[in-house]
């Protein structure tokens, strides 16, 4: 069986954990302890030269980093239900959604996290308090392009459910529960759309989002 | 014929020209006059709701937003040559590094840019200092990390040119032109392969990268 090396709740392989469930793959979890340093080791730069997890290993050996390179590959292993694209056009217009969603929304949010009280309190990185403020900005202007688009349809990239939505999904909730960006109660179509995407049961059925006690 | 909307030398169009050219496709370039904002206009938003260059229009009015969702499209219009994988297991490991360059190289290189002394002088943005400290580290730190990586193989992603080299050789010549960030002299693997991919005719005969007056 395919492994995945993983950490409960962490919204990248969360993101990989939902896209497997949707088409019913089961993956070996394996679960890196981070706190423990476990992915800056030797062994497991030997894995991802990166550092970092996801990383999913074949049976073979043949180690994948990068959440959506894990996606793909998954996709090609597993066509249906499709998440990535149908045809040549449909495939570029999601892609074009889901990267809008990991550098407009999620890049800004890493950035609110990274320079934020909870990673600078760990002493791993010296927080830059503009760099946080901008990052909130970011943030909360996009929640608001966003329940704008959705107003006018009922996923990220269209008129179904793909890939662009649980990446949405897993960085609205990382946003929401840990980095204190939880979106605007009045932004209806964004929360309508939040309610769509959590009741699928590849969403009930994985392991839910982190989430500081409030 | 398919449109570009572009803008001579900047580093995101030019990896679309750059892949084009190795496929040997023809496009119209549409120069969009970012000093005047015309990305930011109603009608350039319709076409991309990020407001950014580059944008790919087709015959039938369609806009594909985003160098890779582009690039993709391009691919499947003119498979050949390959420069996104052959099989699942080299697509994925082709989307992996392809992802480290973007979001560890060129991520960083465009935090040093947005909050460097030229992006600050247009009065766009005002510019956190200790961000772009931080975006010149980082760079210089993989930097480092890629030499080591192409001291043992010829391209990014393995034994041959792939869109991971064209997006590498557009940001690394865009921090080396435009963000006073070119990787050190004794880089000596690095420069190896820069040389090895600027050869190239796809490089040779598109715009070359912008570069400030040294």
């Amino acid at each position: 069986m395919m492994k995945l090396y993983d950490s409960p709740s962490a919204p990248n392989p969360r993101r990989v954990n939902i896209f497997a469930a949707e088409k019913g793959l089961e993956l070996e979890s394996v679960v890196v302890d981070m706190r423990a340093g476990e992915h800056k080791t030797p062994a497991f730069f030997a894995k991802n030269p990166s550092g970092k997890i996801p990383v999913l290993e074949l049976d073979d050996g043949t180690c994948i980093g990068e959440t959506v390179a894990i996606c793909r590959y998954l996709e090609s292993v597993a066509p249906t239900p499709n998440l990535f694209g149908e045809n040549p056009v449909e495939t570029a217009i999601i892609e074009m959604h889901h990267r809008h969603i990991e550098h407009e929304l999620f890049s800004p949010i890493g950035q609110a996290w990274v320079n934020g009280p909870i990673v600078g309190s760990m002493g791993i990185i010296e927080s830059i308090p503009a760099a946080k403020e901008r990052g909130d900005l970011l943030t909360q202007a996009y929640y608001k392009r966003l329940n704008k688009e959705l107003s006018k349809r009922d996923y990220i990239a269209g008129d179904r459910f793909t890939i662009a939505d649980i990446t949405a999904l897993c960085c609205i909730d990382f946003a929401a529960g840990m980095v204190y960006l939880k979106p605007a109660d009045d932004l209806e179509a964004l929360w309508q759309w939040h309610q769509r995407v959590s009741s699928r049961d590849s969403v009930k059925n994985t392991t839910p989002a982190m989430s500081l006690p409030s």
